[in-house]
């Protein structure tokens, strides 16, 4: 196994934005010896049309999943779907990307957008963790290396800077988006919770901040500040040196290190 | 004004633990000059007893609230009674103590354990604080002095150190609470918003940590460090003397500042 190479992999919220680029770049780079389970909560929606003429094309190593991660019977399925084609059972990793970002204040934010960021950016990826954790536990114990990596056994959580506590003093006022910021800082809790209960499996759990990212979430040229290649370029670069030191690390598509 | 005296406050889940103790110290203090509106969220129970002892024996001073913070009738109902009863519409101080704690790890946390941690220990301070924003928005227009006091306008958010993603190392395998330690993360960023938020208005707001306290929550002797009463009087010993330096801290009941 060359712990440089990924190996089978799901991604959440695969048909556009970061998740799409993401599964486009890993099939596209040539030196790919992976297969790719794109997760799609509407797979024959006409916005999961790219992904689809992708998963065409390169038919033998994507897998387009039906997979709404507010659904836990979705998520379920999904599992026992992935988990009858994965060789020997094992997925290497897992990249939790799906997310919904409603904007706006405490004072403009409803019970909903609550409900809604809590449910997809929280309970999501906790329930998709749940369901895959046994194809990434075989994973990590039939890999004869020791230490970590994303080709081994790993998840990889898609925060934001808006949910580093810390940093709220500097984004807050400027980009403010109450519940999301709210339901990203609890996804890095889960996180940091997952790598002191995974540690002895072997399983390295990390948290990616990918640039301000010209998306439907992002926005616009004018206001997001790079475009998605280039976030997914530098998240696929900073993944594939992830070690055992950056189990539980918070690190953005440069590889520089984020605070809580 | 003296601003080192407390004036109206609300404290929630006041019929026992730390609320109920708070309740005690403040009203028995001798020096009080405050009236504290004691939310409850069944002031008939057995168990909200003590607390209406309490109040019996100081009518002048506490007001028993019927207050579910995960019913948003519930909270708007408080807030119109309140409201009627506060001198010149003003709320100097909210102090967000209701909450619950369920154990377990990532494995063993149910969705019913996530869902009811989010909505009490999150979704109640949120309901809580939006609903009594306009009462503590007069008390500090009406309040002459330049600066931030719990005299003057202030939310405390009781949180935990289980709720700091930094200690999570520290913390997490000694005593395992996922869904608790989730909801308090999110508790601190909404603490962060607020701060944020509000700076303007003259609302401060500070997450403090109570230790580790034998409650029904903390539990017996054995395990928990401290007593409520110690832990109490650190909280109110720490809440005196906070001022607009301090606003957007995490403190521990002894003063000292704890990561995010
Ligand atoms: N863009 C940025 O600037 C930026 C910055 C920081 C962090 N992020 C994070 O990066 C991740 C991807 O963002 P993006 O910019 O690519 O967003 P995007 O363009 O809005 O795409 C979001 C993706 O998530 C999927 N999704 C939403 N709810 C879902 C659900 N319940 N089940 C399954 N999939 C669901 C969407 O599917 P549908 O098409 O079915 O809606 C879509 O594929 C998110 O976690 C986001 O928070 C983005
Ligand atoms: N004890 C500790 O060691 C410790 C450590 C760190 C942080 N804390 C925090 O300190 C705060 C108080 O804890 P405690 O030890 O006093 O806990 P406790 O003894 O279990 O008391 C909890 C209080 O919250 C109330 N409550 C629960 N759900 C409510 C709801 N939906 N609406 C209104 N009130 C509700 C309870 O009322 P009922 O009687 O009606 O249930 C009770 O009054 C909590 O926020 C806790 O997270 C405690």
């Amino acid at each position: 196994m060359d712990a440089n190479k990924l190996q089978s992999i799901l991604i959440t919220g695969a048909n556009r934005g970061l998740g799409l680029e993401m599964v486009k770049q890993l099939v596209e780079s040539g030196s790919a010896n992976c297969h790719v389970y794109a997760g799609c909560r509407d797979p024959d929606a006409s916005k999961s049309k790219p992904l689809q003429e992708l998963a065409k094309k390169h038919s033998k190593v994507i897998t387009v999943v039906k997979l709404d991660v507010t659904n836990p019977t979705s998520v379920s399925d999904a599992a026992k779907k992935v988990g009858a084609h994965l060789e020997g059972g094992r997925l290497n990793l897992l990249v939790n990307n799906a997310g919904i970002l409603p904007r706006g204040t405490l004072q403009t934010t409803t019970e909903q957008d609550m409900q809604s960021s809590f449910d997809t950016n929280v309970m999501g990826p906790l329930r998709v963790i749940k369901e895959f954790l046994p194809y990434l536990c075989k994973a990590a114990k039939s890999c004869p290396q020791p230490g970590m990596s994303c080709s081994k056994a790993a998840v990889i959580n898609i925060s934001t800077l808006l949910g580093s506590i810390t940093k709220i003093p500097e984004t807050y006022n400027f980009y403010p988006a109450f519940a999301y910021s709210i339901s990203k800082a609890s996804l890095n809790m889960l996180n940091q919770c997952s790598v002191n209960e995974f540690q002895k499996e072997g399983i390295m759990f990390v948290v990616l901040h990918p640039g301000w990212v010209r998306t439907d979430m992002g926005g616009p040229e004018a206001s997001a500040d790079i475009d998605a290649s280039e976030s997914v370029q530098g998240l696929l670069k900073v993944m594939r040196t992830l070690t055992e030191k950056q189990n539980g690390a918070f690190l953005d598509y440069k590889g520089n290190l984020l605070p809580w």
